[in-house]
């Protein structure tokens, strides 16, 4: 057990990233990233401790991308383990799990089935978890393989929270419902949220803020989600980098009648809007508020609608609640912007929310508190780490 | 001053409401209802103390309506008035106002010209408007004609609160924003349970909760509204009688991709969705209650997700102005649900707000403050007016 070494992989449509976990102290020895597989001038970096070293091949398929990974892992040089048989199991990153899976599942073939009926529901994301699982499978064989699904954290939510206000049909006949994701991260960052306080989970009504590129807010009780801020898809919620967050369906008909088809529309949401497409010049929040500093209406306009939206779901979720413990800040935004954090909590005062400027202040990719000590409900940054955990429900599975 | 007369019209594309005031001690004198204008079998109601009288005529259109009302009014046995010349001036109720009327205003031209603009935004209701405007404008030559805009009390929104995050262009060009409805309702419940609660209105913040057959809220700070819960459109906010509430955007991309068009899909979004969709019983909130009490959980869902999506917008109103301190409701579900109310309130206890049982239970339609005496913040049932409020507006502008 002291000596397992788990293999953690992230497979997107034409990129893999991956992680070598040494589980004795839970080490990472190495990790890497392979972008452009299939599409031509692919790249791999893979870094070692300090060293890091990138390399351009061409790659056909996530099997060869893998393939690549494992010779790194053994080679001369960039090797971190003698031979693949020190690889002890492999976790998986899968996107959607439907409502099949609550937990990380150790794969068979029903889990690839099941991980294939999803498909309809994240379509770009599950083909590609597929090929990294049936292409580890064939290279690694009789090594476990395990699924980590980023929708089982909120398989949890009530179904008040995960039934939208249209017709019933369509969750029996098309499962359309809330299923929310970032569910490892928010899974994550809420448990090292209650060890840091030193308080049980169990006790705790938490929510969780993983700001990054992609946002989501959940609302942690006790342990488990009850609602959350992405849906059916991942545009919907906050203001994101170039996802729209919450918009009036009224306004996406208005689209529509201008002859904007189905697919141009989800482009327009997804990838044009957010805070892209409210300022104008960036969906990197850095450069937005480096431009409102320097004055830009819109750039500022679109930090205060980001501020916004996730200080209305915070409080929205600690009425979920019942009440709020702990408001726990993650991901690229939540874990170094210390005006997202400020702006976001100013305000919740009447709700017993006080965040100390000093501590917060400056405060960047690392674990605090930083609500005044005078606060009632507890402000945290917790910086995610969504491949540990990964890796450790790989570890507990694959025993 | 104190002899005036107030006519309000209320027209819809097919119906006309009307009240006749006397403002002095703010009396109806005679009131009614048009319907099935214009498409055969057209009934008309007139109420005036306790005697009613339904009629069926032919009617073509809102012109020959109204003229029938006054004769109404004026008439043997229905009259309230001798002649009508005692009619001092006409409200009108307007839905669309756009960004021009942050207040009502005495038609002119410009103003119909301003109303015709608006089409585009409220394409069934400006248009039935215009007609009563016009109607009238031809029927009482040199009385004046006040319009009262739906969307008014809501134009002092913060930019963050209506702009979308979508492209900002949708904004310039096409004006899409959060314009929300009910503003006549809020603005009157507001300023009433300020007096109620023997406080200044520009020192509170309230929230103020008008649920009916549609519904909407709104974060009224210091008598201004910041936020509100619908959109561009009607279909949006907390769930409805057919209208879905807040629904992801993906969930209407995964329909669309169904073959089902914009215009189904609209119709699916306001006439089949909401406590009608989600329960398969009834958008009568009484036979979904009654539904639900008896067992069935389909009832019990769309209950509990009007519930939810109601404390949950009052919570992120109280977020974005800093704290609350009354929660108003109003309108049909509103005045007269106390086990929505009850509802609603539980689990709102961490951020100051308690109901009392014993004044909320059984109380219908009437003006009460049903919190706990140690709520620090207070819950309000207050009928709305809005027909009152208009004419009130009315004889200001008239004068």
């Amino acid at each position: 057990m002291h000596k397992m070494k788990i293999l953690v992989l992230n497979c997107g449509s034409s990129s893999l990233k991956y992680q070598l976990f040494d589980m004795t102290g839970e080490v990472v020895m190495a990790k890497g990233l392979v972008e452009r597989i299939g599409i031509g001038g692919s790249i791999v970096k893979h870094t070692k401790g300090e060293d890091s070293t990138v390399r351009e091949h061409d790659i056909q398929d996530h099997a060869q991308a893998i393939k690549i990974v494992l010779d790194l892992l053994t080679g001369p040089g960039t090797g971190v383990i003698a031979s693949l048989s020190e690889i002890s199991a492999v976790g998986h990153r899968v996107v959607h799990g439907g409502e099949k899976h609550a937990k990380s599942v150790l794969i068979s073939d029903d889990v690839i089935k099941g991980i294939e009926e999803c498909v309809p529901l994240a379509p770009l994301h599950n083909p590609a978890n597929l090929m990294g699982i049936t292409a580890m499978r064939k290279l690694l064989p009789g090594v476990h393989n395990v699924a980590a699904f980023d929708t089982a954290f909120h398989q949890t939510m009530p179904q008040a929270a995960y039934i939208y206000g249209i017709p019933f049909e369509y969750y029996e006949r098309d499962r359309v419902r809330r299923y929310s994701f970032h569910g490892t991260s928010h899974d994550f960052v809420s448990a090292r949220a209650a060890e840091i306080l030193g308080r049980p989970l169990d006790s705790l009504k938490i929510v969780t803020c993983h700001l990054g590129n992609g946002s989501s807010l959940a609302a942690v009780d006790c342990g488990k989600s009850v609602d959350a801020s992405m849906g059916m898809g991942t545009s919907c919620g906050v203001l994101m980098g170039t996802r729209c967050g919450d918009v009036d369906a009224s306004v996406l008909l208005h689209i529509m009648e201008q002859g904007v088809g189905a697919s141009e529309l989800s482009d327009i949401i997804h990838k044009k809007s957010g805070l892209l497409g409210v300022s104008g010049v960036s969906s990197d929040l850095r450069d937005v508020e480096k431009a409102a500093d320097k004055g830009d209406r819109r750039a500022k306009l679109a930090c205060e609608m980001l501020y916004r939206s996730v200080k209305k779901y915070i409080a929205s979720f600690a009425a979920v609640m019942g009440g709020v413990d702990a408001i726990v800040f993650t991901a690229g935004i939540g874990e170094n912007s210390d005006l997202t954090r400020k702006a976001v909590v100013s305000g919740l005062e009447f709700m017993g929310a006080k965040i100390d400027d000093a501590k917060n202040n400056g405060l960047r990719g690392k674990e605090a508190v930083i609500s005044a000590d005078d606060s009632k409900v507890k402000v945290l940054v917790v910086p995610t780490n969504e491949e540990l955990l990964i890796a450790r429900d790989t570890q507990r599975l694959a025993k």
